[in-house]
């Protein structure tokens, strides 16, 4: 029997396909919520049919937390590892907002599932619910970190509260996202980032860069 | 024909169900999104027919609306009348502020149409989004005129830009509702209120209530 040389081959075109099917949940997710995305319509975008796509799950659940993973990790891309190329401190936590509020940007065309999953998950318990606030979690520490450093390397006040100050740049987003999103403003962007400058002038030190 | 003194008797009591209907509408809504209101579920809650309960609106997309008009109403009733009992300035954007948050707390547990319907109809455009996005501006509008009015009092800096920091006040709450609700954070209602509290001071006069 020759397993141990079709078994990764076949294997690995598994993971290309399940791989796929990801990416169109995700694009699907972003526009009609992790609710929204069913076995059906994606085997109808994939030309496969359902059981197809049904075996590379096994149920809708696994579906959904493949896509909040998969999120997760262009999250992590986008937003989190390009940051630390910046200098460690207010440089790095400038470029982290930077790059949230560019993404957030893009997503006010396509929907964040960060958001929308919040409000769709908030009041249902279970493995989905749990997948995205531990994802958000992983997220929000990653920011408070940040602050942290920054109030470390003296560039912030050495009475600044990281998870307080993370607080409220979170509340900027979440303004932009829905003032932008949901009201149409076309100030939100600006006042997202003037929010963010103003909160850290008053909260920097004389000597921070 | 006594229609001139059935009628009035006959409408009133139709008004009494229509308000009755909205009532239970609202309470739905608040749990299962504007998405979620089914005209079946309500005539079971309410003990009527389908089509009874069809005659007072028209349509689904009408109750919708009815639900957004009272839901309106409540937020008025409960957020911003009494606070014009406060002096005007500083100490009614607070009261308006202390009452948001109250208000917001007690959807931590069953919900908020003006979060949950934003999403779910940022990308349906339509009369009920109309609705939502027109009373969400209302209250935004106010917001914004108490914050002038505590500029125009001396109470904050003469060059505070009142739409700026409505926007940043907003965030306090999306956060707050955000991090209580979804990911279960006990510190949320201590973060937007020492947020609101650092946001005042830092634009606030000497002279300042």
């Amino acid at each position: 029997m020759n397993t141990s040389t079709t078994l990764p081959r076949s294997s690995a075109k598994g993971q290309q396909t399940k791989a796929a099917i990801v990416d169109a949940a995700l694009a699907l997710a972003t526009q009609l919520g992790l609710e929204g995305l069913s076995i059906g319509a994606l085997a109808d975008i994939m030309h496969m049919s359902k059981s197809g796509v049904f075996a590379h799950f096994g149920s809708r659940e696994e579906l959904q937390i493949s896509v909040v993973r998969e999120y997760h990790h262009r999250f992590e891309q986008e937003v989190f590892y390009p940051a630390l190329r910046a200098e460690r401190g207010l440089p790095r936590l400038r470029h982290l907002f930077d790059n949230w509020v560019r993404r957030t940007s893009v997503e006010i065309d396509s929907g964040c599932i960060y958001i929308s999953g919040a409000v769709e998950f908030d009041d249902r318990p279970g493995p989905v619910r749990d997948a995205l606030a531990g994802s958000v979690d992983v997220w929000m520490q990653a920011l408070r970190r940040a602050v942290a450093q920054a109030r470390d390397q003296g560039h912030l006040r050495a009475n600044v509260d990281a998870a307080q100050l993370a607080f409220e740049i979170h509340g900027l987003i979440l303004a932009l996202h829905y003032e932008a999103r949901f009201l149409h403003s076309e100030q939100a962007l600006s006042r997202a980032r003037l929010g963010f400058d103003r909160l850290m002038q008053s909260h920097q030190t004389r000597t921070s860069p």
